[in-house]
């Protein structure tokens, strides 16, 4: 249970499952997370509040959300993300590896800095599982829109310890 | 041949090879598929004819293509990544595993359904594979612009069976 | 060293690893590659120039950067991922196959020849490789926008040999 005890020391909390509103009727809700073999496989992930329902503001950067407060949008994910994967395998201390990290920016057009708003999910998966398992591949993209009208959506695929 | 008997039940009939138009001279037609393994990795398909050639409208989500149109074309995008891995592995039976759907929608700047757009991709992967094999990780990201204008593209990967 | 002569053949140069812009103060570099097992995951890369700094011209697609023009981006985006990945794996003969390339194109909404773009990349994986290692799964994605305001950026996963 390290990484839950390094959870705690940096006083990080994950919430709880997402909880977005249901697809029409006679369609099953989205899977958040595949796990197939040793990988992992995360859906794309918004920021949630502690309850699990999406976490504001919403809009688009940096015209209605200004870049500091995306990064704190990008962080929520990444909570988000671990509250996922932690339900998902158990135990935060199975991951070997951390793979790839598909970043959605709902950006203006021409925005230049998306690898800024993703910076701040890539520094909470290095704070939370140190250099060698958090390193990962990334792709920061400029999205027109996202789910919601949220300003950051990730994908992840991580790795477990065999 | 349960999966093809399946589709047959549903009245789904999957299109032939996508028939795009074809690069400039001198290099090589796209790949619509790569299987590595037992993993089944399939380009970006929007939505077909029977014929493979693509299927309209053409144009972005909502304000020139309805969402409901655009779910069509979603479940038109499910069919032709179907008929690409059925001519890419033989039988579809011998999938285990969905395991990523990787879905963009050419959608207006701000539109906050991409995945509903989405939902009906997916519900077509549930109706023909079931709950435990169809199930997959997913994004629903909206794009500035697709291929050839078409409101919906889908990649994925796919696992087969040992 | 059989890749290496090819690329020489073609007169191809592979730049100098990435030199873009730090992230803030406390936060790691990005990872341009992550190798896991025989996977070989590569982060977005856009153009650069032969000492690795990005390489203009920057800007939307067509409107701001001709089709052409871009197509020259991705060729050198191509080119930064083959770099990227001989630092990483040491000889680019080991690499057994492309796997995917998941292509970005900062594009004017509603522009329908992304495709058009990512075939200048996938075209230098064709002629340095081979068709058989280096037919790949792709998508070409309209983006709002890229990072620095590139024309064009390319994640990648190819395999090694075993």
């Amino acid at each position: 249970m390290r990484i839950e005890e390094r959870l705690a020391e940096l006083g990080l909390t994950l919430p709880a499952e997402p909880a977005v509103p249901p697809p029409a009727t006679g369609t099953l809700p989205p899977d958040w997370v595949r796990v197939v073999g040793r990988r992992v496989l995360v859906s794309g992930h918004g920021p949630l509040l502690p309850d699990g329902r999406p976490a504001g503001p919403f809009g688009r950067v940096p015209d209605e959300v200004p870049l500091e407060i995306a990064q704190e949008s990008a962080q929520l994910a990444a909570l988000a993300v671990l509250g996922t994967v932690q339900r998902a395998v158990g135990d935060l201390d199975r991951i070997a590896a951390w793979v790839t990290v598909s970043g959605f920016v709902f950006a203006e057009p021409g925005y230049r800095h998306t690898t800024a708003v993703l910076n701040a999910f890539s520094a909470v998966v290095h704070d939370v599982f140190g250099r060698e398992v958090g390193a990962h591949a990334r792709t920061a993209i400029g999205a027109a829109t996202l789910p919601l009208g949220v300003p950051v959506v990730v994908a992840a695929e991580l790795e477990l310890r065999s």
